[in-house]
Parts: C-alpha cells; structure tokens; sequence
C-alpha cells in the first residue's frame, strides 16, 4: 500500500515532501501535521521583522542582552537563568550532552522523535518508558501519563545517577502533567529536562510550567520554544532555563551568534502582545472541541482529550494511507506516526486549526472514511 | 589605563559593548571591527526577505533541498557534498568535535578566537604554531602565512594523525595562500578544515579555493560563509562542502532545521547576484589601497598587504587606548588585538568601509596621533 518515492518524514510540517507527494506546491498544502498556531504569526512579530531589517548588517550581540532582559521581565527570573537558542532544538541538543554523561536518560515513549536525535548525538543511553495509551473510546483522560510517571517514580535506585527527559504537554498525546506531579521526579533524578514547548498554548491559569523551580533545583532545566504558539518556526527561537553555571557552560560550547537577530526583535515584541496571547487562548478552547467533536463522530476514529493544540487520534484504518488519501485528493497533510514505534500505522496527529480549516479536514475525511466503509 | 568597565571582547562587531562604552545607540557606531563589506547587503537579500515573510510559518525543509541546489549549481558541486548551515560558526563546532576524535590539531596562531571555542568544546588539543610576522615597514607582503605553512610541512610524523585548522585568506593578517601551497598539507594531516570565510572578496581570477578538492579529498572539509561578503551577519548563514558521509553524520548530531527560512531564501538570492559582486570586487581594489596608503602615512602605524577586506595595523600606541579615544570622540569602532596573545596591544584591525568612512577613520587618528606626538 505505502507508494511514497520519499522516505516518509520523521517530523511534523514537512511541506517541501507533502507537496512533491500531493504535485503541488508548497503554498498549497494544508498543513495539520505541524502543531502551529493559525491565527499567528502576530502583527507585531511582522512589524518587529520590518523594523529591524537594518540590523542584520551588525552581528548580533553575542549575550543577547535586551533579548533576554525581555525574558527575564516575562517570566519574574534575572537573566542569567535564560539562554536564548535557534530553536528549542538546540538547547535541547547542549542539554543532550550533558544527559549523556550520566549512565542513562530515561524517556517517557512515545516522545518527540527530536529527542532520540539528541541523545543519540553524545551516544547518551536512553531507556524508553512506554505509556499504557488506554482506549480513547473510554474516555478516561489524561490518566496515561499520570501512570507513566508514577512507573517513573518506582524505578530502582539507578535513577539516582540516571537523567530524565520529559515533556509536558506531552507530545503526541497532548496529555498535561501538574508540576506537583513533576516535582518528586527532581529529586529522584540526576538531571531532569522538562521541555515545555507547547506551555503556552495554556492560559496563565491553568498553564504547569515547572521554571520556577530552577532557582531550586539545580538538576532541572526547562527548554521553551517561541515558534509554535507564535507561528514562526521558519525563524527558530526557543531558550532554556537552568542554573547560570549550566547555561554558561552551553555558551562556551556553541558559537556565539546562534540566535539571528530578526528573531531576537521578534521575541522582544511578541513576549508584550497580550491581545494575540488572548485572542489565541480563545481560539484554542472553541475550535479543539469542535475538532475533537467532529473526528470522534468519523467511524472508526477515536481522539484523545487534549491540553493543547493538536489532538492524537486512534484509527481503525491504516493512517499512512488516509495521509496519502488526504494528500492527493485535499492537499492536506496530516502526521503518521509510524515513526513512534510505540503507535505505528493506527494512529495519526492533527494540529487544531481556524475553525474553516478544521472543517475542510473533517470534510475530507468523512468523505474518505465513507469510501472505506 | 584601561579604564572600561566591561570586559574587551573576544570577536570584532561587538557594538552594543562599544555604544555603552561611546554613550550613544549602537546605531550610531561606525564599525571598522566587524569585517562585513559596506555595500550590502545587497537589495536582492532585501527583496527575498520581503517575499518570504510568509514562508516562516512553516518548517524549514530539513533537507534544504532548494538551497543546496543552488549552492550546487553556483559551486558545480552536487548537492550532497554541501551542508547549509547556521553560520559557518555552527559548521565550526560539528568540524572541531571531529577534530576532536584526532591527537591534537594544529593552527596558525593568531587565529580566529571562535576556533579556541570550537576546539575547547569538545576537549581536543590545539597546537598553536605562531606565525612569524615580518615587521611590515619592510613591505614583505605574504610571505609570513608561506613561511608559517612550510613549518607545518616539516612537522614530524605526529602530523599523520593530526588535525589543521586552516584559515585562507587568514585572519587577522589578511594574507592569502595559494591552493598550490595547502594540497601537500592534504596528504600530511589526518583531517583538514580550511575556513574559507572571506574567500568570496577575492574576484574568481584571484581566488585560491580548494573545496574542488574534497571530492579527491575525504580529509578535507571547506567551510564558507555568505555573511561577510552579503553583510548579513545578523541572519546567520554559511556552508560546508566535504564529503557527504562526514556532513550526513554532522546532520545527525544537529537539530533539523538550523538554517532559518529568510537566510536561506536569502542565499539563493543573492548566490544569483552578480552585479553586487562585481561592484564589491570593484570597490574593494580602490578602497583597500586608499586606505592602506592613508594608513601608512599616519605617524607610528603600520598596515600590513591584505588580499581582503581588512587590515592589520602594527602601530608604536597602545591599540587599546587607540580604541577607546576613536569610540569617545569620533564613535568609530576598530579591533583591537589583545584577543590574540600573539598579537596583544601594540596591533589592531580595521575594516575597509566605503571611501567616505575610511576617510572618517583616517582623520580621527590623524587627530588622536597628532595629540600624542
């Protein structure tokens, strides 16, 4: 069944591979398989970029001041705890090489597949914890990675010298840890990496980011990302936040300039646009009901409940073909996950998308589904 | 009489360093460290941001099809022998964690300090090999980085197992090996990287490239950047040609998408623009040797022949006082040169800038040398 000429993509939003499979062009796709924010990126992110057009002729300041000054009044911490990054990805791969001088970094599977790159990098040794994913169909919510976590906390006591990579909202499952829950794994592990890269997509008020904790504990390091919930990951920023020590020692690792400095303006402004942070809070709430209520009337697919902006849909049907169907008669592209052993070809993820979006996939894939049948 | 409260910094373009220290907005510094060509960047650069603002909402292609194509054609090169990447500074880091793997490896010193940094990240040892500066009032242009070369040739056998980290032209001299001179080095050393940086300002009748090599080569890796020559040190982008098992193992160890979707659209721009080069190559004949004969005529300064776009200067002051005075009266910023111990107070760098601003430059130490004599 599977006719790609192109290896299937082990990541998310590949438009250049989806639009080669779909003979279009990349402009065209309809992408739910990379978990973006639609409403973005905000005005101010774009204004930011015109206005600092003028700047790329200098090399960016290699401490970032005013970028993290930005950060450290957005998140109440001084700045020496904040490392700007090109991307959450490569703070994660500086917090890799350091997990792999421990004997072993435990992952909570199925993970974001950019962490096994990671580890793998440094030759860390991950040991993979496989979630027990109850059956969407029992609507038993956000139970799994409570489980998962608890199996975490039993291990024996190699887990005292041993790493933790976790993340939350856990990704794909969408599925939201307490940072009560996450605080007895501090102490019960050498080095814990929570990345919260979706953290935003949660109001204040109900929002689990475990970065206050840093000042605590030095074996905790939290990596965020800027591009999802502002929809600029053709940009790439995230940052970390740790220890001063931790993060002065990834600055004399990596090269002094890895943040472009359009990037650096642009987080300077969307960090203070609290009308699109609320406007993009309120999209959230309405339209993933809507998607979640639409994917769950299709026969033979079954959503999990979500925190965030993407929802992990169980299927009866093989997902890569539904891809492909979607691909070629849609031009929408949604994420497989074969490349999560533990799920394979009966599951796949969707991005929450503009209301009109979402209907266009439900569309498509009630017209699917109804052939199938 | 040193007198700054910040610490001197390490790399050239520091303004937001030299704006505290001048008392005005890093806007108004006029910036002789940062060796970025004053013509650009180019409006071709310029235009490919404005029409692809769109595309940061997306993912890069990992795999940087379009770019490499690009790269692939401007180089005759196929596309997998090049790797795009955040800078060549990033590049740097994945080519010194192999240099790493080696004894030892050797570098003419003074040398760039981000190599230090490279090296030092991943633990290997740099062998620093002084070249001999010849004192420039004799007017021997070029033959120190030869004779520097030579030395390396008759190394002991040490050297087959060895690593080199070439720079050519080399900075901070500005002299230029021919690739006549670095091929015998190719069969001597286990692992070459030739920083092939500011090789772009020399026209292609002039330009002693040897990335033709690596395909006869596997121990040779090129590294090139696009920033310097298209003044875009802000967007971060350079590339490496090498063979393509060394740079798919490098694309393994790196996030996905290093490379920002305005840089590389940039790339394939102004990759295409001729016309900009010509007018640089142009500009920089005229105003390199109106600025070297300015140069030399000022009391107790000595520039040294470049083959590019920056001078070193020999000078009877203090360079780091020279500094400080030409930042406090005039906001001009120039390299000084304690960052390199072989160096130290007695030399500094400058670029060359447009006839206007070395013009600026030369008065204002025309002024501060007339006071000290």
């Amino acid at each position: 069944m599977r006719s790609f000429a192109l290896a299937q993509p082990t990541h998310g939003g590949n438009i250049t591979w989806a639009a080669d499979l779909a003979g279009c062009s990349p402009s065209s796709i309809l992408d739910f398989s990379a978990s973006i924010n639609p409403l973005g990126p905000p005005q101010s992110a774009i204004a930011a970029i015109q206005a600092n057009l003028a700047t790329l002729r200098d090399y960016p300041d290699p401490d970032y001041r005013q970028l993290r000054s930005t950060l450290s009044d957005t998140h109440h911490l001084s700045s020496e705890w904040i490392l700007p990054g090109n991307g959450s990805a490569e703070l994660l791969t500086w917090a890799s090489r350091e997990l792999a001088e421990l004997p072993s970094t435990y992952i909570l599977t199925p993970a974001f597949s950019d962490y096994l790159r990671a580890l793998r990098a440094f030759d860390a040794i991950a040991i993979r914890c496989p979630l027990d994913l109850t059956d969407p169909a029992l609507g038993t919510a956000n139970e799994d990675i409570d489980r998962g976590l608890q199996s975490l906390l039993t291990l024996s006591q190699a887990s005292a010298t041993s790493g933790l990579l976790l993340n939350n909202p856990h990704n794909p499952t969408g599925q939201l840890l307490t940072r009560e829950a996450i605080l007895p794994l501090l102490d019960r592990f050498a080095l814990v990496v929570v990345d919260e890269a979706f953290m935003d997509f949660l109001p204040p008020d109900q929002e689990q980011s475990v970065m206050e904790w840093v000042q605590n504990y030095p074996n905790l390091v939290v990596l965020r990302s800027l591009t999802k919930f502002y929809s600029l990951p053709g940009l790439r920023l995230g940052y970390a936040i740790a220890h001063p020590d931790r993060l002065r020692r990834w600055q004399q690792w990596r090269d002094p300039w890895s943040v472009n400095s359009l990037a650096a303006a642009v987080a300077e402004a969307v960090l203070y646009d609290s009308k699109f942070q609320q406007q993009t809070w309120d999209w959230l709430i309405q339209a993933r009901s809507h998607l979640f209520q639409g994917l769950s009337a299709l026969p033979g697919l079954h959503p999990y409940p979500s925190a965030v902006n993407y929802l992990l849909v169980q299927c009866e049907h093989s997902a890569v073909d539904l891809q492909q169907q979607l691909l070629k008669r849609d031009q929408i592209l949604i994420r497989d996950c074969v490349s999560f052993p533990e799920l394979g070809d009966r599951f796949f993820r969707v991005a929450v998308r503009t209301q009109a979006e979402n209907q266009r996939l439900l569309s498509g894939l009630t017209t699917i589904l109804e052939a199938c049948n």
